[in-house]
């Protein structure tokens, strides 16, 4: 996804989360920060007109649409050992984490050089006295969207997610764009 | 650090924040991850008893002993390109972020691995409504410290914040003992 291009994210039947993250293209160390894009924006909610960064500081993307409101930028991108550890399941599914590992290998990217997600339609309450944080099933309605611009030449890597408590216990596709 | 050694941070003088971020000391590519951490333990504020994990899902550390309860794990450290955008800084020190980096360039660690730290002390509250992050001034007093216990062999980096808002505007020493 080239400068000035946008990425339509759709969430078609709704209530189906999607993890997303990206790098520079040109420098794979150069990646999608949580901890600065937070840090600057001084929010973990994020709408239109937020600006997300990179772990140098630089201006990764903008959302420039955006009809649910709630994302979350907290978590990692599910994988085989969440799946083992939060649900007790014997023989998990490889996950976000694994769809994502899959997408970058052919950019020479490594499963740990993939930082937290911004995950899409997620949505994570948190409790401002104790600290304490709420996977809900997402507000997303079937055919709300999300759009972002890039400011830089990026790859990105999306991927429709496999948790349960997420989704609402349904895996549904999601749709994308490039404009 | 070897595993079953602890670290004792102490706030000496109060209201001072102390950065603090670990590898696998045999493998760097394992680091500790927020997105991780704050995914199993179901919350963003941690204190006694609470374990830290890496982005492969291992137990990196555990919190032996706390008297404060009240840490950031959101917010990447500060650094000069912070400096310039949140303070308007035009001549910016280089922050926790540049004390890292100088720390472990010794181990081949470069600051593009550095992730998102475990602001020891510092005091980020967050509305659960709007998502909207404040800092505020640590409410660690003189003498107040955290004991983390290691779970794997690790390199620990750990450094005294140099950010303005983060320790009320006043920069003091961090202590810190390993037993």
């Amino acid at each position: 996804m080239l400068k000035n291009q946008s990425l339509k994210i759709t969430d078609i039947e709704g209530e189906q989360v999607a993890d997303l993250v990206c790098f520079n293209l040109y420098d794979k160390e150069e990646y999608l920060s949580s901890g600065r894009t937070i840090d600057y924006a001084e929010k973990i909610f994020f709408s239109t007109g937020d600006i997300f960064y990179s772990n140098r500081s630089n201006i990764m993307f903008e959302i420039i649409e955006d009809h649910v409101g709630k994302h979350d930028f907290l978590l990692a991108p599910c994988s085989r050992e969440m799946f083992r550890k939060t649900y007790g399941h014997t023989d998990p599914h490889h996950g976000c984490f694994g769809n994502l590992c899959n997408a970058f290998e052919q950019f020479g990217i490594k499963g740990d050089q993939i930082p937290v997600t911004f995950n899409v339609f997620m949505n994570v309450s948190v409790k401002s006295d104790t600290g304490k944080i709420t996977v809900l099933p997402p507000v997303s309605k079937a055919g709300d969207s999300i759009t972002i611009r890039a400011e830089m030449d990026l790859i990105v890597g999306l991927t429709a997610c496999s948790a349960g408590l997420s989704n609402n216990f349904s895996f549904k596709p999601i749709g994308f764009q490039i404009i």
